[in-house]
């Protein structure tokens, strides 16, 4: 995941462009999702696909002819989705077109000017504060913004269940890692593990732009949209801080009652966040006309660390050791979501006995008491309207520990499946 | 209003009396308030009006003819609903007669006998202290209790709709100023503020001698119960304490609802406290066969401030600046039922494109991530179930902002309003 | 209940056998039970009734001859249901069938083999520490496993209704008192004193042992489930500790709540936990099939006393006071049962008039302030709807009180009573 993420860094990426179509294609040496292409131009519900953006080159010259900002250098440099420009200014018109954040002076903040016609450029403040007041400047960006599309990755991957699992993840910012070139990797060796499992629900990754991109999709496929039971969207999830899980607007869905219950149970900081309307593509997953059960998975969230949306959001603000506990995590409630059935205790009347069918020595171990509490909760709440998911909070007992134990009951003939509706 | 209180305050009031028709007379100076008259003997569900009790002049004269006790310096010298008397006493008979404080030993009692015949003064415990054992005293009530009527003043002002909002406040005692002419000085001119105003629901102020005063209202108008959609008993409003809400006995009522949102966002100091059956005129409005949605606001509440059923509430003890808060508040709360309305976002699906419609600029200012979000909250929740003070409840944004950017949505044509059933 | 315990502690007792049959018989001299026998072999539910086991003496005698260990000093000292034996053995072997407990060295623990043939010894770890490796040892035990019967006991007490309270105690242990001496002998005196009273609800006692006692009750009474209202499980109640009440699976039946509202208001020390499918009989009641609204009322819990489940268990770990402290306990919550009854305020429209009731004056007293409020809550709360306890709950004030007013209301008709369906 952190050799991907190296990978997918130099690219400058947008909501739109070549650099977008370039990390799709990095995506399926890994996983054979379908890039999707929607024209400029189609109305998704209340918005356009805007035009394409693609960028080649662009600085900043001084009257010496020295490169003082240059895009190769890093794509944050340029205002993304700037137009093109190629004039000599003064500082002070300069000025106007730079953007820097002067309580981190070393770092290069990362600006957008999607739905408004603009050009800029970025720079450290500490570079900024350089600029000589009676330099003229050259400023060229050799940019397009012209008829194309919007560009968006989709992997299905087929379940027993027509029900589907959505994880969407945003593709849209440049040299960023964390946000959220971090979602990207994880969520890419998180579908090529599931397609290499028989899963009871399907899965549906989604690559994309963030809001124009989510908005896209859902207007595209409102048909499957009935079949979406739980999703998350995945956004940085590779930084060191512990995780945080914000619900959906639903709020006790069985996705969020499932991230809440494999966090609470991880041994890691965790902190479950309410629904609000601000943040990641939740907010079109979570709008009224849709109120999916759609949270969102990060660890400090957007906005929380102070690297977030600069040129500190590198390399080294993610670690291999944080992608492959996020990616045991996602497994952890993706194995909960296919493991969560109801039971019918075949012999509710008074407890089974548990002793003549070896039951106690079967469970054995260390934690022999806690496995025998664990089946004596199954035995007990298994009526078949509770889920495995509701012994597990009923009991606190772990959910791999419930349907462990769930497991033997069955073998023994003391529970019945009921399929979960 | 405090000038309305220390033009009321030497008047002697009561449940039924002259007293309270000249009060009432004062207020139809700023309010065309009607004033009710109801005949002793009337039968109110289990109660009867009682004689009606008019009282002239009382006094304790020493046998060298010093009044030591005068009615007209402080009409709370008098056990109210006293009989008639004039006749020599020893210091043991008069005695019985005598209220005090003996641990407030500068304030005279305020003290009633309605349903029990009797006569009796009221004086401080340190002049108290200076009778004389040896002493023989004339005392003298010049009080009548006879066939009359209980008085009472009622305003109603008509609204777009039947439903009405019920203002009640008590008239019944004598010189206390904060229980309760600071309630009889809000309700007046918050009442004087509303019939200027145009209003969706109708509001109706009665100004009531407490307990049979409302079980007398209620006994006559059982038709107009039903459009009470909520209501306030408002008591004990000019001290300087912070403020008091009594849940009405349904406890999530909108009016409970919207005070408690109202008191949240003051910036005030503030309490919610649950039903109990005992207080003041809400007991009727929230017994059982009504269980209407009256709460009550007070600051300090009843039996709470040393002064309380003292002579040292007077005056001193209400300040305009209080007052004026209360009026505020209530005002607020007010506004808040006026304006609670529910809408349904006309794009549900996925956010509209506020950037296109110029809604980012519009609402500008210093707070504009606040008011942002705000929006962005009252497009995701407006389903047309929730209403403006659920949506400010779940957000945690105020009333306020929250109906001001709904007002901006509408006008947008991004919402679109749901009468409230 | 004292005296019992003390008659009773020398019996050694099991799931079957002839000392159950004497201890129940014992009872017999105090209330009416009924002994009933369940032939080894009866199937009930996924259980079999086991054979009976009888025990006549059992010893290790040294090669000189000396007795050291007794059955007839203590009949813990034999693993209960060992298997007859008689033979030499050499210390290696005889150290497989000694249980001690190394951390509490002075106790003999409790040990039981029901459902597995084995046989063994329990003594004090100091003891244990005495035998010689290079020693013989003759080990006798005179038991016997053989066909028979289950035997427990059940007193049933008609009342007005079908509608029954059960109370189920454990009978299966040896010489333990806490563990469940003290829950024979509260249960029994309960038992005479109900008997000796008029009451709403039948009652219904069970003197059985733990686990196959119930299991084989619940089988052979299925049709009698159906009348259980609610029932307390009653166990470990003669020490010192304070109240332990665990709630039934249902938890917040209305005995559940009955409980809690009387510890609430004991003025003892008292914890209340959720209901866990582990511990006495009331997992059997508790199991998914009957879901009775069976709690368990304990002092100190199983196993969290350190003399639990050993010789410390004995006549000094109870103590007369704590057993009455428990039955009052016990009555304190039949009480609140029988008197839990729903009414209807006669005059629901504002409130009735106490005053000409003589109200004020019947209720005197003390705490006069709080009868008039208890009062205020019956009639503001009797919409039919609402029980005493529902009462209770809200306004705080105790039953007793509240029924108390209840009943003065009713005197008055301004109650009338709702039969709690």
């Amino acid at each position: 995941m952190y050799q991907l993420i190296e990978k997918l860094y130099p690219i400058c990426r947008s909501i739109t462009g070549e650099g977008n179509r370039k990390t799709l294609r990095i995506l399926q040496e890994i996983i054979p999702l379908k890039i999707q292409e929607v024209p400029t131009g189609t109305k998704v519900f209340d918005w356009t696909v805007p035009k394409e953006w693609n960028i080649r080159d662009a600085y900043i010259m001084d009257s010496k002819g020295n490169k003082i900002i240059d895009f190769k250098k890093s794509n944050l440099h340029v205002l993304n989705y700037s137009m093109p420009v190629q004039k000599k200014v003064s500082y002070n018109e300069l000025k106007e077109h730079i953007f820097t954040l002067p309580e981190k002076p070393d770092w290069i903040p990362y600006r957008t000017s999607y739905y408004k016609e603009n050009w800029g450029f970025c720079m450290s403040h500490n570079q900024f504060m350089e600029l000589r007041e009676d330099e003229e400047y050259e400023v060229f960006i050799d940019s397009s913004l012209s008829d194309g599309s919007l560009t968006y990755g989709e992997y299905y991957i087929r379940g027993d269940k027509d029900d589907e699992i959505l994880f969407s993840t945003h593709i849209c910012h440049p040299s960023l890692c964390n946000d959220n070139l971090s979602g990207i990797a994880v969520c890419t060796y998180l579908a090529r593990h599931l397609s290499e499992m028989k899963t009871r629900y399907s899965y549906r990754f989604l690559f994309i732009p963030g809001t124009i991109g989510s908005i896209t999709w859902l207007a595209k496929n409102e048909d499957k949209v009935k079949n979406i039971k739980g999703g998350l969207v995945v956004a940085c999830i590779g930084d060191g801080g512990g995780f945080t899980y914000k619900r959906s607007r639903r709020g006790i869905s069985e996705m969020d009652r499932a991230v809440e219950n494999v966090l609470k149970h991880s041994g890691r900081n965790y902190q479950v966040r309410d629904f609000i309307p601000y943040g990641y593509d939740e907010r079109q997953y979570c709008s009224p006309g849709f109120n999916l059960p759609v949270g969102c998975l990060m660890r400090t969230p957007h906005g929380e660390y102070p690297e977030y949306h600069t040129s500190g959001d590198n390399l080294e603000l993610v670690h291999p050791d944080n992608l492959k506990e996020s990616f045991d995590i996602l497994l952890s409630i993706i194995d909960l979501i296919e493991n969560n059935r109801k039971y019918i205790n075949t012999n509710p009347k008074c407890e089974p006995q548990l002793g003549r069918r070896g039951l106690y020595d079967m469970i054995g171990g260390t934690n022999r008491k806690e496995k025998e509490l664990a089946m004596l909760w199954v035995l007990n709440m298994s009526d078949g309207e509770r889920s495995l998911l509701d012994i597990s909070e009923r009991s606190g007992c772990n959910f791999d520990l419930i349907n462990k134990v769930a497991n033997i009951l069955k073998e023994k003939d003391l529970l019945r499946g009921v399929e979960v509706v």
